[in-house]
Parts: C-alpha cells; structure tokens; sequence
C-alpha cells in the first residue's frame, strides 16, 4: 500500500474541529484466555492497537469497523503530535466525508501480526524473553477477524453497521462477513480479491524470498542480533510499489525523466529509479520484514469461498459493495467479479462498482470523486436501514 | 527470456541430419584496433562467440542476423555435445523452419557486455588482470551492434538478407536498422520496445538494486573474492519470469496448486513459488550478475527515435515486420505500435502483426503457428527480391 502525499492534506488549523484520536492499546488475549489460531498452537497475549473516531450511538448501533492494507496501521484519520501527514485514509474517513464521523462511531485497528501495536511476530513471546519470530504462529485471515471481533466486544458492539476495507483490508471485511454474517449489516470491499492468482502470489514468493535469504534475517532473530534485513525488506517494498501503480500512473508520474543528467553508470539516473529507492528507504523505518512475511502469507492462503457452508450463512444477512479499479492490475476487475458471482450465487445483495481511475491499486487511497461518492452512498442507505432487520427503520439522519 | 523446455525438441536420431555448429570465437578488436564504445572510454581486446546454421551463398547475399534477448546466447539452433535441449531458438531456425538454414546463412553472435564467450565485465581487463567488474565502460545498444557489425564484415558479409530478435533481441535489430540501414534488406523486430516505460525501467532497476547491495557484490569484484551475488542475481531472475509470463499463462502453469501439501510455513508451499525457486537457482550457474547489470541498463537507455536524423537515413531501405503478442505486459503491444507509427512517419515499409497467444512475453521463444507462418511468410518474400534495390529479383527458390 503506498500512502502519497495528499497535497490537499495540510497540517489542520488548530483552532478548527478535527480528528485528534491517539492509538490506544488494549490486551485482548491472555495467558488465562490465550488466543489460539485456526491452525492451532498458542499465544499467552495479544494486544491490539485500535483508534476510535466519532462517538457511539445509545442504541451502539452506527459503529464501522476500518480494515487496513499490508503495510496499514490503526492511524487511519486524523492527526497526531508531530504528524507531517494525517492517517493513510483521512481523505474518507472524518466530519463530513464518506465514512461520516458526525454520524458514525468509526474504529480502526492494527491487524494481528502486524507490527504497529498489535501482537506480532516481531513482539516478544514471554516464554522466552526474545521475538516470536518465526516461532510465531502462522496466522490466517480467519485469525485477524477473531482478534478484531474480541475488539468489537470489548467495545460493548455486538453488530457492526459497516465493514470497510482495502486490499488485505477488503479480504478482512469480506473474511468477517462471510464467517459472521449476524454481526455485519454492510460490507464494502474494495480493490480486493477473494483468492490470489498465481501471479499475485509470484510477487508475494520474491518478495518473501529477498527477505529471508538476507544474510541478516538470523532464521527471524534478526532483532536479538542487532540487526535487520534491510536489503530485502526494501527490495520487496520497492517491488511491491510497482504493482500499486498503473504504467499509466508511472509514466505520468516519472516517465523517462532523468533524476538530473544521465551518468552512464548504475545509480538512481531515471526520477522512477529514485523513487523506488526513496520507498524502500524510508518503509525500513517503519515496517518489520517478518510482519511482511505473515501478513503476504495470509494474503496467499486466502480462500474463503473454498470453505464449507459459506453459502448458508450469508443469505441476504449482509448487504455488500464491492469496488475495483479499472486501472489495478494487482488484483483487477476480474477479482471483484469473482467476489460478486460468488455472492450473488449465494443470494446475498451485492452492488458492483468498477471505478474509472488512472491510479492502479492505490486508488483506493485517493480521493476519486465516484469512488467516494459511492461509498458516502452506500453508507448513506445503510443508516436507512433497521441494524437487525436490514428493513428501512424510517430513522434518518445523525444516529446520535 | 525465459527457455521453456519444449516437449517437441526431443534429443536428436543422430542418424538424421540436424544442425550441429558448435559455438566459435573470433578476436574483432585488439589493443592495435581497439573498440571505443560511444560514450568513450577504451575496450583493447573484443572477442566475440557465434555459430552459424546453413552455408553463405556465393553471392553472399542470404545472411541472416539473429539477435538474442537478455540472457541469450550464441547457441541459438541445433544440438551441441551433451545438451539436454537444443538453442534457445530452435523451433524458428533449423531446416524447413521459419529461418528455414537450407536457404539462408544464419549468424547467431553472443552481445557485448554478455557473458557466454563476448567480452562482457566479467571478462578480464588486460591492464589489470583481473576482472573489468564496474570499470567496464557502460555499453549501449549501438556498441552492441558495432561489434556485430564487425563480426559481419568478418565474415565477408556486407549486407544481411535480414536482422531479427525479440526483446532486447529486436531492440538490437531496430538500432541496427536505423542507424545503417543500408546494411539491413529486412528486419523482424518481435516484443520489443523502443523505449522502455517507466514501469520496466523500474523492474530493471529493482533487479539491479538486488544484485549491487547483495553483501557478495563486492563493487562488482566477486569473482576475486571468490564468491557472487547469487541472492541478488536469483531475486532479479524470480521477479523477471513473472513479467515473462501472463496472468493466465501463470494460472494454467500452476494455479493455486500445492506443491503437495500446506505446510502453514514459509516453505514453497505452491507450485509456482517451487517453479520461481527453480528459476532463480538454475539461472545463477548460466549467468552473471554483471552482465545482469549491464545488458538491462543498455535497455534502460535504448531510445533510436530521439536521435537527430534517423528519419533521414531509413526512408524505404529496410523492410520491417514489427509483431508483438497480445498477453505480453513487459513489453505490450502500444511498444510495437509505437515503432510503427514511428516508421510509417519516416515513409519505411512497416508490416505489423498482434499475435493472439495466452503465453505473454514468453510467447517470442515459443511454436505459435500464425508468428511462425508470419516470420516464413515475411522471409521467403525477403529472397525474392533484390538485395541491394529492394525490386523483386526474379530469383526464387533456394539461395544456393
């Protein structure tokens, strides 16, 4: 997920009303109540970093759940102390905009093994005192939703009015709301996919590879040995941003500009050379290579219209959204459709949208005029609706 | 480029005839006459390796020019001792094939800057001793042809029958046939580009990156240190195949199959993350990283049509077939139409064909019958008209 710099996104006014949420954390799990993973084996803790924006209705019953992408965090509006830029989806989440903190109660959460707060394989496993590492368990998508659910609960909401995300983040909604249907009434899935090709998992594999063939991966202990692979975390950052973008964006945006002259040698002489170097610099700082390693692999693993009896839980439950790209080649229109088919087969109402936008992948991070507009309306109906029933309730307006 | 194994390229019956050269080498340049690249500096001692398939006709006009891709070589046809495959072109060129060698003289040349007996970085630097590594002079695409160029007059010919190459492989053919068009009756130039985006530059430059910050690299004197880059080179080979690919050639290859279980581990649990470890690794005993290096940047830079008066040199000399294949995403077909338009511009005589063939950039190495048909179709007119005026010749048949 590549967050650009929103130029419309300056540093707020301070006398003006604007998202100030700090991340909290809260332990969820514990060793008395240990979280265990689909695939067995134990984790004694999981804490879960969470920001909340807007107020929750008496009735709790106007709160959306925020997914995030591979690289996301729980900072997804608003501004912190010391912020140059606001969270990596402030352009649709705030007063006002799509997802409407006048009207919902909004939570966004780091995902289970993550590395911004939430437990991960990079926090330390108490038995031994270091990092899990790889001895952290290999979790599945199925395991991200339990860990947010046990933050929905914590948080007294027992049904959610929306589920939104993108990329990883929309296989999490849809994961949700394909296994708990009861506590979904809106899913909106966004330039997602239901089951990786072949080629998405090629990129993940190299990536994966550059990571644990660095001389400095330690077989995973590579922060009790001091160190860090930097090489490979920024080679599968900097491959990984070239599938965010369209070669339509790339040539719009870099060309074959030179950076400033040609050398004749092998340094950054092309401005998309120094791009990519940039981007796979500055992630080193804040992202950790075994979190990319866990969080690819249950992107791969991925299949949840393989999983039995899906098709009985989700009859007409959930209403869905479901949005492409037509400029995404990391995971085209051909992904949603499949999305769609399948739901539609399965009697559940879905609405489709392919958005028109020269960004690739990372339009979901823009503000595209249909494509907000869609969600603001999507959400806008979905407040219409009874939470339980899904029948229009007559109430309109604020849910406070 | 990718060298499928070709289920039809059974070993040879040696009791049948079948194209036998073996690889030659011939000094071209020599500290006397040394070659002086285009953006100067010095190469004292040139070698060049190359077979060649059929015999010259006394006339010496049925010559033909094959131009490899990346990480070709000279043994493009036939059977050496001990091969498990034939060249990596064996299914265009041999008897009765699309360079069908009972007609023309085929010259196959390893590139400047390669590694499989041309002088390339990692040949040794006469002053020095050791080898060329990074002060080896940056080559571009029209160093490459002046030594092929050389290696032509070599062989007492003047003026090819045709040039042809795919990928890097038809840039080459292009440069040549811009800039001494009256040395190229016919060119075929296949998947090809002239002038990369910025999305392939930026593949390339990741590839690069891999190999330059690998630990073994050494400032490019490895092979003194006794060691290579191998994670780089392989990383930078894993990526590449999957550009040589289509989604849906990936998907039929290999799907989402296991390679024979889940292990919820970070092994290669699908088939194409196997295929992609085998690439990788193969590939480091055939090739080196420098060339690696060098080759991709000479692409980086190719760009013919900007150079002054090119437009002036080609008018109506050389016949062009331009093809590109209508999966292929590294180099799509907007690259070839792009060459056409550009020709058509300067009045040369452009024929352009999109091939319909689900194997993407692979597609050029591969049996497709209508490109086949095409390259034949386009060859046997090339023979029938006069080498130097372009008129049709009356002469028809064999050119022996």
């Amino acid at each position: 997920m590549t967050v650009p710099p929103n130029p419309a996104a300056k540093r707020p006014d301070p006398s003006v009303g604007t998202l100030r949420s700090p991340t909290r954390t809260v332990r969820l799990f514990t060793p008395d109540r240990p979280f265990v993973p689909d695939i067995g084996a134990e984790l004694p803790e999981v804490d879960v970093a969470y920001e909340t924006y807007g107020e929750l209705s008496e009735d709790r019953d106007n709160a959306i759940f925020i997914c995030h992408a591979l690289t996301g965090d729980a900072h997804a509006a608003g501004w912190h102390e010391g912020d140059r830029r606001p969270g990596w989806w402030d352009t649709m989440i705030g007063p006002g905009k799509p997802v409407d903190t006048d009207r919902f109660f909004v939570i966004s959460a780091n995902l289970l093994g993550g590395c911004s707060g939430t437990t991960g394989p990079a926090s330390i496993n108490p038995a031994t005192g270091q990092a899990w590492g790889l001895d952290f368990p290999l979790v599945q998508m199925k395991d991200l939703v339990t860990v947010h659910r046990a933050l929905m609960h914590h948080l007294g909401i027992e049904r959610l009015r929306a589920v939104v995300g993108g990329s990883l983040g929309g296989m999490q909604a849809l994961e949700w709301s394909l296994s708990h249907p009861e506590e979904i009434a809106n899913a909106i899935v966004i330039a997602s996919s239901s089951r990786l090709t072949a080629q998405n998992i090629a990129f993940s594999a190299v990536a994966r590879s550059a990571i644990m063939r660095d001389s400095h991966f330690h077989d995973g202990q590579y922060a009790a040995a001091g160190t860090a692979p930097r090489l490979g975390l920024s080679i599968a950052r900097m491959m990984a941003h070239i599938t965010y973008l369209s070669v339509q964006a790339m040539d719009e945006k870099f060309g074959r500009r030179w950076q400033s002259q040609p050398t004749y040698g092998f340094g950054a002489d092309f401005q998309v050379e120094s791009y990519l170097n940039h981007q796979g610099s500055v992630f080193l700082d804040r992202f950790d290579a075994l979190s990319y390693l866990y969080l690819t692999r249950s992107m791969d693993y991925f299949d949840p219209f393989a999983e039995p009896e899906w098709q009985q839980r989700v009859d007409r439950i959930t209403r869905f959204l479901v949005l492409s790209f037509d400029s995404d080649w990391r995971f085209d229109t051909t992904h949603s459709e499949r999305i769609v088919r399948k739901l539609e087969h399965a009697q559940a109402p879905v609405t489709f949208r392919e958005i028109s936008s020269p960004a690739g992948h990372d339009a979901f991070l823009l503000e595209v005029p249909e494509y907000h507009r869609t969600v603001r309306a999507f959400l806008g109906r979905a407040m219409e609706l009874d939470l339980h029933t899904g029948q229009t309730s007559g109430k309109t307006g604020s849910a406070r």
